[in-house]
């Protein structure tokens, strides 16, 4: 049989001990379990950006595996713990909208509250439900325990509001979500709607203002500007990115998460 | 056969190849293991968090587990190389304390000194025996070698001096051991004491003195105060700790590891 | 069947998802990988730094094991995708000189360029060939595919010209290769030349001039030296080293990748 997958995603960080122990704890209930880090670095707190970054990386997940995504401000509040399943696919975290694109994008998901409390570790914590509910969650999902076992369906998970680009008078406005390890910064434009937005015209009519820079045309790789040098592309998220050539972009063009670029087309 | 579990705490870093490198040496010698890593971030050198964090990492691991803790400035020196079985339990580290706490906690305690050349590397360095001699004795045990097959029983290893909090004639006084990711202060205070200390009074009562701020009561969960308001719960460790609703408590109270708070009752 | 080990060593840092997401398509494709990391920590296009880490990791890997560098600036560019055997190793990454030692070290080696498109992920972006090139590769070495399915035999891989220590009227000068991180020089001399220049003589008689300070001598651990005291000793990777016992030699001494120190032998 298959070992589980079984992916973490976090703001815990890795100065601490907290992602060990949500390890220890699926290792403990599921002892065949596969996990793999997908990050534990986000910004504490930052769940829109987490969103992001599992909704980029599940699809390269084998079917059947399970995300678990824990951006929790809210701990031992009001707020429910969710397990969804978006086709073959399992999700756990709390329901503040991390969950929001496997859902956004599922056309087959099922939502539960994980309140059966032998889905939980005996002792439940009000701060670290990481370790205490999404992990046991998630590692009973893994030994094969039906998703209707871990508690009530949930017909309304809290999703988020996704910027998305929008047609102004000026233009496409697009906007950053996210600025990468190499200081790239990808856009909510993705390239379907970039293609049609562009048309039969030749790709090199797209003018981005960019901060206070200028890029022209829509290169096919980083090493196609010259060195130091900005420049757009399709990035490997399937969205609208500006980059420099062996540079930092955010750095270079003073751009950051939530502010907006504007697509025109030259005369 | 469930493959066996080996945790990793250091202070190598992950900047380098350290790391990956003793998972290397595992694999070649016990290629079963599942290695989880609990820290490899702590301060350099840095043996008193070292060990509360494997103290409260190691209860949520499996029955079987080996941890690994390798905070070791004397390496190459006279401390000895430990392996200790507590219960179900064993770790391998120097003895300089690093495995305080599970010797502190268990009653039934086998400690060795692996100077068995059988369960080193062929060549065994001065710089480098989290790579050279405990990954091997961890792997070794991992394959079910008897624990006196290492070496040599070893009836005193190193304990660090806990704090513990004490009486005084102002209040309680408890300290800071770890200040996490999120800038919560973890304090040597367990709820068991606190709970006892506090008696049948209400838990409103409680005033702590925590650098220049005054914190009432104690809370069931972080959003129980005003955003950017201190507060004190019990936190994920069992023990009392001082935090900021989405903020963080070290830097809003200016306090650090090894610093001093004083729990009084309200009159 | 045991099951096959594949390293991962990029610049991708952990902030992001991309190494989460390689680790999803290696376990897509081969469901039985015990993955390791070695570091993603490297400075971005850290091309040099990335492949001595490399050196130092693989031989403490079990035979068969695959291991994946990706330092890649020029992806998408004109830069072959490779993998190479050495002896009974595997090694996939660009052919930018980040392969440079294995091929240096061994013996037995044959490369091909990945071009496969059965062995890549069915669309290959631009700018993320870890995830859609050398991860896929390394899977499908993993489940046994021979080499030569992989691609076009490549004769002549790219190479880094490697520092050497070299004889000066002065004495031997050697160079800086990495910083590690306790600050702990990391030089271009082996202790196999080392020794052979030392010859008969005592190795007291050994001074090297590193920065502004003088290190005597040959010490066979860090603790030999004074607290904060600056010595000379071969270091985990048989090679010298220049520490601070219980300090950062880097700060201490100011020297930094790339600098040179110098060895004479006193009168």
């Amino acid at each position: 049989m298959q070992r589980p997958v079984i992916s973490l995603l976090t703001d815990f960080g890795l100065r601490d001990h907290f992602v060990g122990v949500m390890k220890g704890v699926i290792l403990s209930i599921c002892p065949d379990a596969q996990i793999v880090d997908i990050t534990h670095d986000l910004s504490p707190m930052a769940i829109s950006e987490g969103a992001l970054l599992l909704g980029c990386s599940y699809p390269y997940f084998p079917p059947g595996s399970i995300h678990v995504a824990v951006v929790d401000p809210g701990v031992g509040g009001a707020r429910r713990p969710l397990a969804v399943r978006c086709g073959e696919r399992f999700f756990v975290g709390p329901d503040n909208g991390i969950l929001t694109y496997p859902v956004a994008d599922g056309k087959d998901c099922q939502a539960v509250a994980i309140t059966n409390p032998k889905c939980h570790l005996a002792h439940v914590s009000a701060t670290f439900h990481g370790r205490d509910v999404f992990a046991p969650a998630a590692a009973h999902l893994a030994n094969g325990t039906p998703l209707e076992e871990l508690g009530p369906a949930v017909a309304d998970p809290v999703l988020l509001d996704l910027p998305e680009p929008r047609e102004t008078e000026r233009g496409l406005e697009a906007h950053v979500l996210h600025v990468d390890r190499f200081g790239n910064l990808v856009t909510d434009l993705k390239w379907e709607r970039l293609d049609k937005w562009l048309g039969d015209g030749p790709r090199e009519r797209m003018i981005i203002e960019a901060g206070q820079r200028t890029v022209r045309g829509l290169k096919d790789r980083y090493e196609s500007a010259p060195e130091g040098q900005p420049l757009a592309l399709i990035g490997s998220a399937g969205r609208l990115e500006i980059a420099v050539n062996r540079g930092r972009a955010s750095d270079h063009l003073g751009l950051t998460q939530g502010d907006s670029i504007l697509l025109r087309k030259a005369g």
